[in-house]
């Protein structure tokens, strides 16, 4: 049952080469602190040495600079990838239903089906839409009418993704995951709130992941974009008409809000905010717990609420600690300034 | 295909009056910078004259105060009300499953369904709910026992509705949302955490619309309660016996816990935390990314963690800026206040 | 149709005793403030014995320190255990799909199902799942395969399971939560983000339960672990690899990034956020909507962003509601010293 792999099979797979016993096999993958003693551990920088004589592992993945002092390995030009790799090489397969479409699906007459599609059970598909070869949607995955999802695209379980929206090819989307709700938008009037329609749609490139639990919504006109191999963590919120660019790294629980851009390759961390209508540019990477409160020129590191420059927020708030001691000293002055000028206004005038 | 109005069509259904030629045809509507060049935008306020001269569209929906110089246009009294009209009027109509019981619906014999109503593929109904007239159940949506819809309702693919629970007239609830979950509460006794059944319910109100992924969660006793045209974003957090009063705005990610009260138009920006057991008065207003700690008196302005008055937060933020500073100025300021001293000392005693 | 309890009933239920008239018939039970004249009330501390005149509640559970003056009453040695054993006592019980497995759910062949399982419908159980004793799979719930879920486990609606997952006994899930995503793990290399695949599962202790919408990603290696006891609210983020000790809260909203581990008996406060490949020992308490970045040691309290101890937060905080005053104070003391230095440099040079 257990998937085998021997190091010279590993270095093949990862374009590096062989210290030790090219023929000892490897059962797993783990890390220094985990990997048993049939399991081969990565060292990603040398940093790291120091860990391996507690490690049981039987081998490592590390980079060359790393001085393995006699433990069998695999030297890999590209470390990171090299652990993806073999992460890889030890998976199962993913789990996927049946090719062809479930008898407990429930799909329009009028939609396109491509080649080798694997539809589940529970499955809704509406009219109009088309779902583009080898693509999978998992049981209770939802298409509205018209929508549009690519080729090699892996839809999870109980993903909804509303009428008029377009899915690249190669996205995944993560479990309960909502593509295409309304945006929140209504105005005052008449002693209350009323709703603007939202009849506009969502357009997610190539190469776009989404995790579960996450909401992109609709648009108000033209569409909310997401641009092409951005990542999207769980519990994001990206609200109407916002347009994010290529290659975004956006962490769980964030929320962009109404019609704000990102440009390419913006990294928001985890529970960061960004409010209506601004502008990111490209490379701005933004701290995790911030609230983006303005426009942000490109490559800027931003920190804090409201979110300011990371250095300026680091020195503030080392300033902060210092604070409380701070008043003390003031008061301390105070006195001794006090004490100065009643001397002073002591003194004989001459 | 696509629906045409012309400019006077458009002024009817706005209750404005047309600049121009009469019988222009539109084939939609969009923002001044996008608009093609059969399409109409909008200028909802003077200052945004000076984007009309670089806008393609071939007319706008604009307030009376602002200076067209020839551009056909439709002046409406309400700009906002307009915007939406004219949005909904080129909008194709929202999308529906047939009238009826779908045949892979599972409708308890006992539930009550209403006249019109539309019940989607996978829908779970209890025993004893009630469904009002017309109201809309799209794929996947569970009813729980003894849970009532009112009429006019849409409730999105997914939705999760548990027992017991009233939901009134006209309530919008987007895809995956979760109304009556069990409140988190627990007692702590013999060294573990013990559950405290929440068999109480949840009441919305008319009007309400509630965003996709959010959580109202039942209440131990009585009822969590959401007020007649309060809306919700996506996200949302409502916990167990919280009671949100009328036309309130809730931002995405907001977070109420438990047995706190909301007053009537309280507005919640972004991301905002509220601690339970407080009471937050009519038309309290919080800035995105605040974490309110206790009670506030109607109609305050505030921000911050934990929240302040939304001035002196502004003001502290500033202040916070110049702190860096400002210990290096004390610094020296000791330095002076020192040499003052020792000259003081060194005076001829006289 | 209304479940009625005596006084006596009660007593012997919590084991307390009855002050007043045994027989006396009750209805059911709610707050101090909301209690009908058939209800019973509860007042869990002397200090809101002053509430009790006007109550309309026909009797109280009492802690025995209170002073209750002739109200009929229950005195309970443990004040909370037995507010939650009456609201159950006058709870009716879950709803609950029949025993057994719906004949619109889709159960692989290979399935194990336990004894007295139900099964509702529209749920979906893979290939060598094994479902135990007495659980209750409610409608909609997807058990990926090869998982485990184990007695008397109740999955509530829609809530996705994914592969090779370990669910203990006693554990509850609420709707719509996803236990098993991929973690949000890539690598950047060939100008692109790359996915990391995570294969390892997730697994969750015993008598855990879990709030809706809330996230458990899987692993890359190993496992995203939950300890015995553990108790999660709504719309949380608990990141691949992530390793939770026994009996701890995490409240709405939070999210722990990948890798980091929580010890026993940890308290995290509504919308905390945790960094990845951190420590947070035994009894660690954090405030709500704070950020914590690095290791934290047992027992330690704290607040903020980035988190400091609750003490210094506080003496922080109160600081710099002082600090716009304090900058007018150090400049009028600047004032005040050039003055003195003026004064000083006027002294005739003796």
């Amino acid at each position: 049952m257990i998937q085998k792999l021997t190091l010279a099979q590993i270095a093949q797979l990862v374009g590096g080469s062989v210290r030790g016993n090219a023929s000892l096999e490897l059962t797993g993958i783990a890390p220094l602190s985990k990997a048993t003693a049939t399991e081969i551990a990565w060292l990603s920088h040398p940093r790291f040495v120091s860990q391996l004589a507690a490690s049981k592992a039987a081998a490592v993945l590390a980079s060359p600079a790393c001085d393995l002092s006699g433990t069998p390995a695999v030297l890999c030009p590209n470390i990171d990838k090299a652990i993806a790799q073999v992460i890889g090489a030890f998976a199962p397969p993913l789990p996927s239903p049946a090719q062809g479409i479930h008898t407990h699906a429930s799909v329009d007459a009028s939609a396109v089906i491509g080649q080798r599609v694997a539809i589940g059970p529970f499955v809704v598909v509406g009219q109009n839409a088309t779902i583009g070869d080898e693509s999978v949607l998992h049981p209770g995955v939802h298409v509205g009418d018209g929508s549009t999802i690519g080729a090699n695209c892996r839809i999870w379980d109980n993903v909804v993704i509303r009428e008029g929206c377009s899915i690249g090819n190669r996205v995944t989307i993560h479990p309960n995951t909502v593509v295409g709700a309304d945006g929140f938008g209504y105005y005052f009037s008449d002693a209350q709130h009323n709703k603007i329609p939202h009849p506009g749609g969502v357009i997610i490139d190539d190469d776009v992941e989404i995790g579960a639990c996450s909401c992109v919504d609709r648009s108000k006109t033209g569409h909310t974009r997401i641009g092409r191999g951005t990542k999207i963590d769980n519990l994001v919120q990206v609200a109407h008409n916002v347009e994010i660019g290529a290659g975004c790294l956006l962490c769980a629980q964030v929320g962009v809000a109404g019609s704000t851009r990102l440009g390419n390759h913006v990294v928001l961390g985890g529970q960061v905010g960004v409010r209506d209508n601004i502008v990111l540019n490209d490379a701005v990477m933004v701290a995790a717990c911030s609230c983006v409160p303005q426009d942000v020129e490109a490559g800027a590191r931003l920190a804090g609420i409201p979110a300011t420059d990371s250095r300026q927020f680091i020195r503030e708030k080392t300033s902060l600690k210092k604070l409380p001691e701070l008043l003390t000293q003031i008061r301390e002055l105070y006195k001794r300034v006090e004490k100065l000028e009643a001397a002073t206004d002591d003194r004989p005038n001459d």
